[in-house]
């Protein structure tokens, strides 16, 4: 049985007895092999002495389950990382960041607790996946939509913690950004809720989500505050239609007059669902355009009609640029139409991605897989051809000269407003292989902040680093963080490390 | 002169050589005449030794002359009260909540350091009023919009720290949800930027919200835990026309689907404007509908024409509700045009609300004016009838018997998805009638609170009354603030009681 670094076995076994006193000991987890099912299949040190792993697990099912695992930890120092579904591969998944702390697993706690239609929201538990909420949906026959991620099996509440995105439309593809209301364990065992849900007997806790005096809610994204155990976000409600079209060029220039033009249609919300720009590969073939902005619109049909019509007005005014028009498809689709339609973009869950990424029915967990690095940089077609130009005259280079198999620039309108530029790099079961491709990773880190472009979110490996980037004011930021931090976490029993805030005793100086 | 209250003339007089060397001694106030001008108008508590009264000013003009006023505020404990243009009347005003505070006045930070057109944003210092902001674009003839509140006078950043509203269209309109990224000073003298701008060389500050990890920016919204010296905000593309219809009905019970309806418009980002729903006297005469939801549109014409028709179906699908469309107003205004709307729908400040109020150029200050309580409820008709018989039913009861001058509920939409309902209470010069008012004011609250009702902001002098109400497992919340605020501001001298937030050297136990 693994021991967490720093914790006597005496300590330990008093916590476990605790734990198993208090979740039942079928939910304790201490034998090698169950533990690691809680193994990073992404982790760039992978069978490495550095890869994060953990040394036991908990499984709480109740709110006052994980009051009472947290105390326990608390009590006796334990490290904990609590973990929604663990399903943010490329980002840790189910990994502690600190080496040897016991996964607080929160799969149980799996219940859907209201969705209201007329009103448009959703209240739900930690281990809700977004198949989950989207299968409760259907069965209550509901007229409102998800917004799933990629990944359908992930959770509602760490998709949103983690500051993930997904593919319908603007505002809701903005997890953190859609949420109202949480309800959060602290270290010390207590239980806060934010927002109106500080009422008590508060009925608009997943309408409003400011509620009085400060907003605390924002200290639990990407961080280690606090064990979030209930979140309220908003839905959208079904849209009649989804009407696509694609604005293309040939000529790299154009994307600085394109990217102005989306930006505007965005900004005044005439176009709510742009997800990517595509920049075709170098000295484009007549058959590949340079650069493509998809324009998706989602609503009813005589509106999205009209917002087309002006979106491919705005557009075509830019001499060179072509502007596609697609099909128009109306909702609930067909069987047929959902057959030949990227799902996500309808409000319903998948595991697509992971088929286009090698898993299949006859392969379904090939070794390894991949991470990002995903600079912000501004939205400007300037920033866009700056970046590219920056990956093509680094990739060599950074790659000592061999092909590793990075695959890059991709430009992902997550959000309004905020431009992302990935790059992916495979990782695998080779650990020279994948030496190489975490040095260039910390390449790619190094020379972009440099030129003020830095992540908005990191594999469990690179939050340190990436947290190093963010460095104003001799790390003012990180300082305040970590101030925040012993406050509320004296002990630092709460996902140490994790984006790179370390508890006091664990910090470098 | 006056000094605050648990620090000897010593310390004060240390404090203030140190502030006169920091920002020159005439930016320095300690004469009498010179500290009233920061006493509340609207203070409940008018010439009543309960009034909250500042015993001092300072007024620094850059980033490093506020670091230096907190560093030796901190190190003499001196409590300061951070105002950005000090003119959120009805809401405290220039006034500290701790009796005897040094104001700390920010309204010569009035820069505004950038306004960006393409990506629709601007970058201003607290001292920059609404005005100002207006008066800077139009100059630069940019095609943006600001999203001004009733006062024109107000600041920017003030507005949004309060949690103001402003009368364009979402999400410009929640003040505090359409920043991004603060430069803030902590009560050590430290500046921190958020979000992005925490990266060194950062180009995208003003349009990522998030950065990397927790984000602390909720923090700075209604309490007392920084000074914010900078704040970048989205701006509206100016839309090309506004387009408004009212939506009424004689029948009381029609406001449950009729608020279904703009629900759903709202939150399907049809109608994006909706500023209110406004409920006709009791017995209502047949030429004053029960109840009109206003229904603005923002927009390119034919998109808007689009939206609508499409709004003006889905309300008339209830039997008995009228639809009346009125002008189709395009941008830029006409004079003609500007002289007969309302301009804070167009994004143009100014000071209207005030004259309605009673305030004109021969009677430019009339003693007192308004205080509101304004609980929020959840955004459906259920919610709103129950609160109008509420409203009925405990009126005179609350009010003593009298005709206190009260006058209610006013239905406001201030956000998506956010129904407040505003009571107006007049605030006078005469203590004897203020005390009245007061005693209403605070059985408002308690009552509202027994059905889950409560308020978003409120009036300083009732600050702790409404934080009270926020008592969730034994205010979990507040004590969570209250342990960040130790964390933050150990010595406790940063707008000590603001929004029930008190140090531990002033705290009830």
């Amino acid at each position: 049985m693994a021991i967490p670094p720093n914790v006597t076995p005496a300590a330990f076994d008093a916590a476990l007895a605790a734990w198993r006193a208090a979740v039942g000991s079928e939910w304790v987890f201490t034998a090698a092999e169950d533990v690691a099912l809680y193994r990073d299949a992404y982790s760039p040190y992978w069978g490495e002495p550095e890869e994060r792993v953990a040394s036991a697990a908990v499984a709480p099912a109740t709110l006052e389950q994980v009051q009472a695992v947290v105390r326990a930890a608390n009590a006796h120092r334990i490290p904990l990382y609590p973990i929604s579904t663990g399903r943010n591969l490329a980002y840790g998944g189910s990994a502690p960041v600190y080496s040897g702390s016991v996964v607080l697993d929160l799969k149980r706690m799996n219940r859907v607790l209201e969705v209201n239609e007329r009103n448009a929201y959703a209240l739900v538990e930690p281990g809700v996946s977004y198949f989950d909420l989207y299968d409760y949906i259907e069965q209550a026959g509901l007229d409102v939509w998800i917004d799933p991620p990629d990944p359908g099996w992930g959770s509602v509440i760490g998709n949103a913690l983690d500051g993930g995105a997904g593919w319908t439309a603007s505002p809701f593809r903005d997890h953190f950004g859609a949420h109202c209301g949480l309800e959060i364990v602290l270290a010390s065992g207590e239980v806060v809720r934010t927002g109106m849900g500080a009422l008590p007997n508060s009925k608009s806790w997943q309408h409003n989500r400011w509620g009085y005096g400060p907003w605390v809610d924002g200290l639990f994204r990407q961080s280690n505050f606090g064990v979030v155990t209930k979140m309220g976000l908003y839905l959208m409600p079904r849209p009649e239609a989804l009407y696509s079209a694609a604005a293309t060029t040939e000529r790299d220039a154009d994307i600085v007059p394109m990217l102005d033009v989306l930006n505007r249609l965005e900004n005044e919300h005439i176009v709510n669902g742009s997800t990517g720009i595509f920049g075709g590969p170098d000295g484009a073939a007549a058959s590949f355009p340079t650069w493509t902005c998809s324009v998706p619109i989602y609503g009813p049909e005589k509106v999205v009609r009209a917002q087309m019509d002006y979106a491919k007005a705005r557009f075509t005014a830019i001499p060179g640029v072509r502007f596609t028009e697609g099909e128009l498809l109306r909702t609930p689709l067909s069987p047929e139409a959902q057959a030949r339609v990227r799902l996500v973009n309808f409000g319903i869950p998948n595991l697509s991605t992971f088929a286009m990424l090698g898993r299949s029915p006859s392969n379904p967990d090939p070794a390894g897989g991949h991470i990002g690095f995903s600079p912000i940089v501004p939205r400007t077609g300037e920033a866009l051809l700056e970046f590219k130009r920056f990956y093509r005259e680094n990739l060599a280079k950074l790659s000592g000269g061999e092909d590793l198999g990075i695959v890059g620039p991709v430009y992902m309108t997550c959000w309004d407003r905020t431009l992302v530029c990935l790059i992916m790099f495979p990782i695998g079961r080779d650990p020279a292989r994948n030496a190489k491709i975490r040095s260039a990773f910390e390449g790619w880190v190094r020379l972009a902040a440099a030129r003020g472009w830095a992540e908005y979110r990191a594999p469990a490996a690179f939050q340190d680093l990436i947290a190093d980037t963010y460095s104003f004011n001799h790390h003012a930021l990180r300082r305040l963080n970590e101030t925040l931090k012993d406050a509320v976490d004296p002990n630092g029993i709460l996902s140490a490390g994790r984006y790179g805030i370390w508890p006091k005793h664990l910090r470098k100086v």
